[in-house]
């Protein structure tokens, strides 16, 4: 704990912004500072925004997105494909494949992957909610959107075992070059998979 | 403007944090994200810890600090020295002086320093309030605290030309190796400088 300089109002605000993902302490004081001197422009706002999301934003029941209705508007959106389920590792990929618009079917969102390492188990995991999804009628496909790390297709894995029976098609995303990727930055694995998975020109 | 995905009040705390220096578009996102999953432990301190700042913090008229008095607790405190001042760009060099503990008088903030690319002129800079405060006959000496950067050396000039006929010593912060630093990673103006100034072992 360094020596505190400022007042007790803006040390307890620098505390609490360095346990913000992406600030150290260092950037948590020049954060501070900015909020600060910049009272009405910044400060006032976001500090009234946190309290509005504080009060409003809930985690859906049915999906564990995150919004301000219960369920979400994802989930009570007549026009999204009631056969399909995108899996997905946390709110982050949710938003990241809504922003793409490459979906039209709803989300369950796991709320991380199994992990020897952190000490995630499957119990740890939204998956008893995706079985009894999953267990619908209309239910037709389950697309795995899981990060292709070792963590991710282990968990991808495990879901894949824990919905058979159900007569779904499991799915999981196509590996290969990223649109607008370099080839001599890309690692083998995933020039061997886009290789592999080659399509007519 | 990429596409909004989450509710409205989600969407404006993201574009809230991605002003934050610090934090762009990505990372305020995961940061929302982060605050809206601990709402309890992080999102609620830190709304509240806003809301007081943006309440109580207050610029301090006569050194530019900031404080939740008037004057800040610096300017007030009756054991400081009250024939130095340091002069600093930034409250945050004030912070980084007081961790160090090495300063007992008090500073002033010249909110900047002069930079013909940016615009900022002398006019632009809390300079008149430091030459009223360096007109005290108790003043002896002004030390410049600027950063060893062009536009600060420009500044530390243009500070020393305005306290001229006061009969003041000014000083400026030795230049020499960091204490921890390794030689092969310092610039040639530094090593010579530590040359220069080399003192008796
Ligand atoms: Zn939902
Ligand atoms: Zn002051």
């Amino acid at each position: 704990m360094p020596k505190a300089v400022a007042g007790p109002e803006i040390e307890r605000l620098i505390q609490l912004l360095a346990r913000m993902p992406g600030l150290g302490p260092r950037s948590a004081r020049r954060a501070a500072l900015q909020l600060i001197k910049k009272r009405e422009t910044m400060l006032a706002p976001l500090a009234e925004a946190m309290r509005v999301a504080c009060e409003r934003i809930m985690v859906c029941s049915t999906c564990g997105n995150v919004d301000t209705t219960e369920p979400c508007t994802i989930c009570r959106d007549p026009t999204r494909d009631p056969s399909t389920l995108v899996v997905v590792e946390d709110v982050s990929d949710l938003w990241a494949l809504e922003r793409s618009g490459a979906v039209t079917a709803r989300y369950h969102v796991l709320g991380g992957v199994l992990s020897a390492l952190d000490g995630v188990r499957p119990e740890d995991l939204n998956l008893d909610s995706l079985v009894s999804r999953a267990a619908d009628p209309a239910m037709r496909e389950i697309i795995l959107a899981l990060n292709a790390t070792v963590d991710g297709q282990t968990t991808a894995h495990y879901v894949t075992e824990s919905l058979k029976g159900h007569g779904l098609k499991v799915t999981r995303l196509a590996h290969g070059v990223p649109v607008g990727g370099e080839l001599d930055y890309l690692d083998e694995g995933t020039l061997t998979a886009a290789i592999r998975s080659r399509t007519p020109f």
